[in-house]
């Protein structure tokens, strides 16, 4: 049994690191770090935790030595504090964007300021336990990567890493308004963002570097938000090289996939759902990926799915303690979604 | 051909006048008056008057001497300004909820502050063609009743009128997020409003107390925020007078809105449309009206349906002053709404 | 561990039945009935299950002797196979509307066509934990109500079984689109039934008799359908008798629901979700409540939300077989909901 | 003053070629024929056009001569039954996916069964008077482009016409579920619909062949429902030629939409709505389209937004319809849409 805290724990991805941690078999406390609401019972801000908790917010000064802290504050206060909570806990899991890239200047590039602790870029390990599974088995650091990345990379890392591809892909990223966070601006007010289909990033999204980084490949995005309040999903375009055909690709993604606890092939001939769809993942832990193959055109489709705040975020966070503390995988993440919703 | 100035120009009832007054064959000019945006493109901020028009808002000050102004304000700042826009127009159409009440006492019961101008409560003329149209005629002041009142009023007023129920009724209405403006807070982000049934005035909805004052009976309402941005439906429920069978509640209804151009009576045995519903009326000026009676229990339930900027704010007030011009009734307010939507 | 039957596992009830009974830690097995489907893979229908189980449809005929039989075909397919299912299994519990009224005669009147097995009507035990705990116990027979009714009843139960109300109640309930099923037609497209505010039901809904004889009042319903997928919300309104007031009002739903591992009172002064709401209870078996007391006007009005397919259906027969065998009562139905969603 | 039929009536292009032509004011008579529903009121299956039509389906056989039919019957039925109505009208104007490829062969690839009029495949003028005016005015054989199609050609037309891009392109179109029509079938349902991101079409879509027709360019497309009822967006990613600056692109673009009555472009550097959004064209019939550059990637990004019933069909159509008359091109066209919504 472990303690944890979560600074951040009033926003969106705070609040569903609290209904997971909450409801963990291994996990005995949980502190409740927020700047807004210290003092206030948690179900106040989240009511889905009610009867589920009596916890209170508290301020990050309360928070006592611990074993793994969740940073899943605002982009940029990460990287002020860091070193404050690495002294204070075993494990640091940062959820936040200021140490998913690895390098200095392309942060700077992307985030349009200077990264206020690079020394440390290099010791986060990616949080995505497809690619980084025996890392994070020891890994006092781990930086979670953006939700349209998650999705982005598990579209087309099988077929990347075994060469199957030209080194270079397209992706189009549909987002949810979750993800822009408990305190957005008028630009969210329901009466704005509801059905939109708003193409807020034509190019460059910040996510664009998370995907090319991990997937070693050229990339560019570009990000639009849909009706949804939960859910990404991302599709990859890419160049299947000479002589690649549907079998091929097939076998990588069964190949790559076969023994993911929380990734589901989903490419079906018939019926309604397809290909990957986020609205029956919600809450859950899943990403699912699907493709299709043009092979006359040599074009190959990859779509991923996932519930942005789960492994696009806290879930994800969790399945990395599960790794880093040695437990099974799916502890504490077996909701399955719901269908219909 | 008139000039008019709308105030408060800005936000969602605002940007509704503007759309009808542009459009409207007898407007040459229309000032736009935002505090927040003087300066600013009007189609910077209401996207679909693009190309429609090329007005800049201006400010308060700026706005000469004009026919009619509208006062399309946050509650509160009509009745601290009226005398100013008193002195500069022949017309004030009011939409904020300053002047719909004619009861200093009551406004204050409703509102919970002091009314700044209560001289002035019964010089305005309620802005309900059905009920007031001779009135309407030579109204100088007029003030828009609230959107949950002006369907409320509709569903049950030919029953009142004619004492075909006894004299007290309740309300449930439902409402779109654009009725909280275009300013709203966190609670109206999409990821909190976006699927809502919000209880938000269980008792005590001020339009309660306008629906109250036109029918002349004790009114009681609930208030829900449902899943829509434009779109109000409210449902009264009365018992009827004994003897009162549907003929004579069908009667009533044709009687009272045989010739009414906005009012359309909507009650049929099949079709996926059987009673009002809001969503095919978004930018109409119809509000429909339908009912059903349960002649053993002696019970009858009426339904309205408008979209709260129109009927219910904005298409309202425009015919009114089609009213007060002379012009026909429903001129610039042609559009019939969508389907399906 | 015991074995199960889902008949009409193709549906939305016989869905969320698989998800909480492959789920459950005490059911070994599950045969899922579809006349629909009879071979094809559960996944396919229900993709939320994909990786859950490998589970295939079968037909009625393939099951074998079994523990507990239940019942989710369409309504007036229960009372003709009733004596079937009853040799085969230990214990019925039918989520149809066929045994749950005990009155013929009422049920005549609500569903038009005489009852097929009327001698049966008494041995049914509502599947309300809330009001027959006891009974449920022992219960070979059990009939869940229907989602609108589950949640007016437990709105003013505690009120009405304490005499603090008169006796009549008038009920406003809202209901999502999957409460139609799979199966529904055209009226039921998403270009129909999107953002609709659809009275389907202004007077007679069938569950306004369900509510009568679970509270042993007059009791009158108007139904409609808003924009939501799942999710119920049922507004209570009644008459507060003489010399009742806001504290008598709050201790009684206190010493009903104090002990309710599924009802949550909700009733606060400030938040955004003030009062129960439908949408953060998604998945989840809880049925929130709240209420409001106008003592001037000695009215109450009581708010209940649920999850149609969870406590307004599948999760409820969960509780009740939980209850049956002597099991915790929440086993397999922790899912607390989500927020933001 | 014409005479005009419309054949399909019933549907939902159908009834927005209803709504536009009766509001037409040169359009003296229409004739709406069904095959579901004749002798049936047009707005018991329209209901927005209540009180502005008292007209009745009537069977294909109750035509008279007239001077325009419109064809807006499912696929694959104009093609057979188009002789009969070049007899009876002086121009035929096919809103089907009938005559929309001038290629019997590509049709046969993407229709999968042979065309059963190939001779008159050339003798359509495709309906998209941005490029193709001059001809629309003597056309009397018009083929409506489908609704992706028409906001792909616009979004990247200008481009390709001087040469700026490579002469291929790929496209992300996202659809309501409108596109579906009035007859769709479980898939469709709300509850399987709502709030989808179905990629129905990732390789393969019909749409893709009329774009790659009209800019004789190699295309591909992937195809996603998303949550809306009407709206379709559809974003064209292409290379920029070398040498070729953001200024050319914005000049090129200018210059050939600027005398456009429907073609806005929009492409702002603040603003909630900065990119074309189709939910504030609804009812209207523009087509927004926008564009970013990535110099330094050399890439481009057109986007491209319309309502999928009116420039993505009727009101197209009807433009067309304007043109071939020498009315002004907007007449009966003039809804500028609306925001918030």
């Amino acid at each position: 049994m472990i303690r944890v805290a979560v600074i951040g724990a009033a926003g969106y991805i705070g609040g569903e690191l609290l209904r997971l941690l909450i409801g963990h078999p291994e996990v005995e406390r949980v502190d409740a770090v927020s700047s807004r609401f210290p003092g206030r019972r948690v179900d106040g801000v989240h009511p889905n935790l009610r009867s589920a908790t009596d916890l209170l917010f508290c301020s990050a000064d309360e928070v006592d030595e611990c074993d793994t802290v969740f940073l899943a504050t605002p982009h940029g206060a990460a990287m002020t504090q860091i070193d404050r909570w690495v002294g204070r806990a075993k494990q640091v899991i940062d959820l936040t964007a200021d140490f998913r890239l690895d390098d200095a200047e392309v942060y700077q590039r992307y985030y349009r300021n200077a990264h206020a602790a690079p020394q440390l870029l290099g010791d986060f390990v990616p949080g995505i336990p497809e690619l980084h599974r025996e890392r994070l088995r020891g890994a006092d650091l781990v930086s979670v990567p953006g939700c349209m990345a998650v999705a982005g990379v598990l579209a087309l890392y099988p077929l990347v890493v075994r060469g199957l591809v030209e080194p270079m892909a397209r992706f189009d990223a549909r987002t949810g308004s979750s993800g822009s966070g408990a305190t957005a601006g008028e630009a969210n007010l329901h009466a704005e963002r509801s059905g939109a289909m708003r193409v807020f990033a034509p190019t460059g999204h910040r996510h664009e570097a998370e995907i090319s980084r991990h997937l070693g490949i050229a990339v560019t995005m570009t990000a639009t938000g849909v009706e949804a309040v939960r859910g990404v999903q991302t599709i990859g375009h890419a160049t299947l090289r000479p002589g690649v055909d549907t079998a091929a690709v097939r076998g990588a993604f069964r190949e790559q996939y076969q023994n993911e606890p929380f990734v589901r092939l989903v490419a079906h001939k018939r019926g309604t759902f397809r290909y990957p769809e986020p609205k029956i993942l919600l809450g859950s832990n899943f990403c699912d990926v699907g493709y299709a193959v043009d092979e006359e055109a040599g074009r190959l489709v990859a779509i991923a799915a996932l519930d942005n705040l789960m492994k696009g975020g806290a879930g994800n966070a969790v399945q990395c303690l599960n790794i880093r503390m040695g437990w099974p995988e799916a502890l504490g993440l077996s909701f399955p979604g719901l269908h219909p919703i």
